[in-house]
């Protein structure tokens, strides 16, 4: 399957792909995705905030670890030679997919929008002029930047790493990256700045010093952190959490860990995360408690939406169509408030046997359909008090009396400890409805 | 097989069971350990701190979720109906096993030492009472203490967590058996109290408030640590990270979740880790990471020793006899300054079909072993400075120049980003030599 | 929480369990399920054939390998003395529930129906007497054995498994308790009997001789068939597939290793695979993938509904409340040919902390109506073709010409290659449409 | 890190590569590997029969999923113009490589070998002409063929997979490479003719008939096996399991699941296994497992020899360096009768970071010495027969009297029940002993 030149011949044949309502049996229409519907006091547009991501819908040419390219993206080929015209034929075709398909956002990396230059400067100088047409396309479309970010992993200059490199000039090297990315994120409004440490991590311990480069990479994000500042950046600055692959071990292992990291350098008040999917469940967690968590420890920030297979060990970043799985994501995104300067970011590439254009559309509106439907259920079993009000039933013991006084600090642990041996305390158990509870979850889907 | 009441008669044509030497093929004599060797400027003894545990040693019968009971341990049946002599029974035991294999330390459930009675009170009489023995034992043999723990888990009042039970009176009958597990631990010397939160955390998100939940334990934690302080006990508070099982998510995760939790309610001075082989590899970690991580971030504590199986999903608390992973794990141990008040403890528990008494010896025998072979081996490496050379080469350029000056705060983003551009900086890979070093670590063990 | 003697009286307050379609959001009544409806040619009852489970209904206290029993039941307690009493009180519950929820089946391990006596004989004795009482309860009720069982794993005799025993001794006891198990499924009209061979594997390779092992269960298993047909029992002889837990390895791994060694064998017309979910995941499998495997493997029997956790490496055995699951597990059921004499076994257990009564209700119903859901969305699905005819079109060359005559062994290696060569054949990947299906499916959800 | 043109400029100041004896702490040295020395009546190469392979070692460049190349070898660059003088320059340093570390096997790829031409017949050609330079190498430096393959997998053509091709062309494609690729290796005087079913598999059940595919791959198994006998090729012909990846399910899962297939195709005799370290713990066994189940099952074939990571989930492929898992690995060889026609393939690639040309020989060598350990020490093992004796004790029960009857035939279910039943056979556990053998182990390591 070779693509065209231009998406949009392959395109032309494609109906306007809108909201048909829940029975329609077309898979380029949506049953759920209204994107102007009401639902509670937000658009679901507003909702969502779906973005649609350079990096594997343009970037990715089908390659895996035993087969080679089977997307012929023109842009990956050597047919055109001029960088620029390259860079506009991407910039053309995420703009059309985002219209096609009634996506608000895009997102992207540094060196997909454009290609790294000979030097550091040709580099930068490169991205900055080519942001004009970035800037120029999000005004002809409305479609706006959800988030900028820097790859400083691809490159072989990064393979032990970016800011936790044991050379200094690596470190540098991804500064003077990530200054650019972030300037340029900020020139198109973007919302937030993402940082991926797909390298900073160890392959061997036996190599490796730890403290040494949690140091370095702690100094690296208060660099950006006080650089965003200086430039009056007013997105969020987001950390994306994996556990490892590419390297054994990745130091944003998973929310938890980004959390303790940012207290150790005092950033928890300035850096939030970008949860992915796929990433939380290869930290052996469930998405929705990596979202919950992240909202309990107040550094919720944005989501990558891409599913993964539960039963393959790498990240497989497919296409999220579980309905159940979107409910409960979107249930706890809900909790903490919505999604804010965050959105769904589509950073999903299609099975490398969808090798036709057209695989592009079916798998966003899969995706999209899968997560509206996730918003209203979530919205109604929210709007229904199904799980607040047991919870809260179940926990108020804590709102008075001795639950209170515990927590407020009124007792000492032998205070307590006097109350139960001397008033011969026995708690027994209580059932926590589990199964009742999942089966009222099925009732709001 | 049924054991008699006393292991004495069993065991009493074992041998003496002693070094042998590195050709001896008698299962029950050591070829590395050698208690009073010196290894560097400590003792293998100083070095290991070995502990036997009440735990799975005499307090598991040999069931599992598919089968029941197979070792016929006397104190486990009705044949003896005095609490009292059931738990001398059981001490007595324990502190034999101690002497015949040379293991200088034990560690205790407060449950397991002697049962629960009918009221809390009675609970705390009982332990306090029955201290007595143990003190005795322990004058009378010169093993000591390693630890005590309250068992907050197993009795069904704690189905729902002890500390973070949406029940403010099940955290209340946790505090008491907290006060008095950690008083008799003074009591009698030991060296640390650990805390094992086996139930704190959640077996669906469906019904939990996560926040509120930390909150609970970030209390709990602070009442004891200030109990500690209160009644003058010198031991280190220890957590015992875990990332599920018996929950689907336990709190503790791993030694960066606890960090984490540590700083966001104050107390990352106050309490360290024990660290088990078998949980690190439940959370996708290796041992030595779980340590080198500790010791990062310092609070390395102590260690649960027993290993488990790469390749099943539960907590299989095997005894360990893989002498590459007990050098690596002793390797990170040296490194974070060796074992202080912390110990090996053989937190493990034999396969269900070793049935036999003697069973235990072959265990214990071959855990020590291996590990005293790894000590030996990770001290020679130490001592060659095979890693630390490598590494400290490897990181140089933080030690002075543009590194150091990063590092020191000296330079902005800005600063570092203009000079990569201005002077062109083009920083290539270098090997991190995996192979080698992996290679390295063979010729020492 | 205690239970009474009765569960009835526990239950009495619960209204009749019934069908209130799709918008009922009573969590005791089925949403999908109504037993008497049509779906094609069958009822929804022939359809799904459920059945409840003495196992973990009846037999689980709640226990776990860290926490003592939570469930009270009165026949687990000393508090009735006689053995029959205790078995008819069990009996009278399985019945009652079965009725409660319009389950028209059970199913049985044998020490689940009556504990076993002091020998061998007396065992057998209280089996065959007791099987009046549960005939009785059959007729009175209209529900069904789907089948029946021998537990050969949990007594302590089992440990080192059970046909696959080094000890013939072993083997033999097994042997006695099958015979009976079968004679007392075929005395009660038993549509199928079970082996699951949890123990039938090893803890080490260290101690085993595999070869040795797997000709004992092939005798066992030859054995097994030969009496099934001295007894004129009709039903299927099913093994339950399974990777490990309580072992390392256990020989059933999944579908496709029971297929090679049933041929090893010479059974593979004589047995058939009894699949389980959680079972399924543990040995990396999809539940859909093993029973389509068993398909077209010819080997497809019946099915444990109860699902696993994707992230929890341990047997969960929860309720199945995953819709999207359940589709894809209804649909290659129907591809099959559906359930014949199998069914759907709920070999599920509650929660620990689920621990009323009144759980149960709930969890089944819950289960069933997931299932139920499921019949539906996958019936539509076959109806309509959805996935039929994507696959035809996609393999259609296969049925004629060039690949027919490849598949009916007109031509060599040579000749296709020749062809190859000669004719510079050069195929072109062609989209395998992946997330287009996955949209379809959620289009019928 | 850039290589010259030229491995050899690079090695030059590179000494022999020898055995220095145990105590050698240089990493080019061999500490174990002997290759005359004699282990039984065989000597150490004779045993290992280790061998080089070009996929990992010439035709990796170090790109990851997340990263580019970073090996910079000539023959993977535009710098040379000319296929074969590319083909020349890699099987020169491969040849240069294998005698450099005495390794006396090379194994190779169609494609790795010279890369394919503009069609089917050019493809062929290029092969077979060019396999007379590998002849002359081998005849030069007396290094041999293990085996050869044809890569159906890495081409777009084959993205959904080869003989299991919804496509019968894409069948009859790599049916051309397969038959020129095995008359290649042939003629080479290869021992053995290798399948890796990378792709035959699924990416998704939705679009997928395995019944279907599974006999086109045997039709397909069938042909090779026809057109080897054809040629009069003496080689063993192996198939190489592997559950996943790049596919989510492989048909060759694992050793107990290609037996299956073999059975079902009736191949049993014809096609042994080839079996892979990392594909066994992807599978989730042990490497000894996988061994001893191709031994019981009589189709042990081959080793490819690259160790895996047991944390993470993907092909890690690396230098295989555990002792341990060495001693076990050839323990069970051994046990199977040694290596016939197989050996020991480094189907290992170096970690990304060790890009300099030196890790190739850090990694040869500590694999090949971490095998010649492990060899020495199964061979102590065996020889003082500590697992031999033991396990014959274990089942001794089954040489003789009711053991031997029942294995015999003699007895039928009701026999053997009745014997129970009246005799009170009444079977106690006796201990397995692991942590005993465990211990055992590592006193000869």
């Amino acid at each position: 399957m070779t693509f065209s030149k231009h998406f949009k011949d392959l395109f032309k044949d494609v109906p306007e792909i809108s909201y048909k309502g829940v029975d329609s049996k077309d898979p380029l229409s949506f049953r759920y995705y209204n994107p102007d519907q009401k639902v509670g006091d937000k658009t679901m547009a507003e909702h969502m905030r779906f973005a649609i991501c350079y990096w594997h819908t343009l970037n990715w040419s089908g390659n895996d670890m035993f087969g080679s390219e089977i997307f012929s993206h023109p842009w990956l080929s050597n047919d055109i030679s001029d960088i620029f015209e390259k860079a506009e034929l991407k910039a053309d075709h995420i703009f059309q997919m985002a219209q096609m398909m009634k996506i608000p956002f895009y997102a992207w990396h540094d060196r997909d929008v454009i290609a790294e230059g000979d030097t550091p400067k040709e580099s930068v100088e490169r991205l900055v002029k080519f942001s004009d047409y970035l800037l120029k396309k999000q005004e002809e479309t409305g479609v706006k930047l959800l988030w900028g970010t820097a790859n400083a992993f691809s490159n072989k200059r990064y393979s032990a790493g970016a800011g936790s490199n044991p050379n200094p000039e690596v470190f540098a090297f991804a500064a003077s990256q990530v200054r650019t990315a972030m300037e340029v994120t900020h020139k198109l409004g973007g919302d937030n700045y993402v940082l991926w440490g797909g390298r900073e991590g160890y392959d061997t311990l036996l190599n490796t010093n730890i403290a040494q480069e949690q140091d370095q990479l702690g100094k690296f994000m208060s660099l950006v952190v006080e650089h965003k500042h200086k430039i009056g950046f007013k997105g969020d600055i987001l950390i994306e959490p994996k556990p490892k692959e590419p390297t054994k071990h990745q130091y944003d292992f998973d929310v938890a860990t980004v959390y303790g990291f940012l207290k150790k350098y005092g950033l928890e008040k300035e850096i939030k995360v970008n949860i992915e999917t796929n990433h939380a469940i290869l930290a052996g967690h469930t998405m929705e408690h990596e979202i919950a968590m992240a909202d309990a420890l107040d550094i919720f920030g944005s989501i990558d939406i891409n599913a993964g297979d539960y039963l393959l060990g790498w990240d497989t970043d497919q296409f999220p169509t579980d309905d159940l799985d979107m409910t409960k994501m979107m249930y706890y995104i809900l909790k903490a408030g919505g999604l804010k300067k965050g959105g769904l970011n589509f950073d999903a590439k299609l099975r490398r046997q969808s090798c036709d254009v057209k695989d592009y559309l079916y798998a966003h509106v899969a995706g999209m359909d899968a997560g509206a439907h996730g918003l209203l259920s979530a919205h109604a079993l929210l709007k229904d008090k199904v799980l607040d009000n047991f919870i809260s039933e179940r926990y108020k013991g804590w709102q008075s009396g001795f639950g209170k006084d515990i927590l407020g600090g009124k007792l000492s642990l032998a205070d307590i400890a006097d109350k139960v041996e001397n008033e011969n305390i026995n708690p027994q158990p209580v059932s926590g409805r589990q199964e009742m509870l999942e089966g009222m979850l099925n009732r709001y889907l």
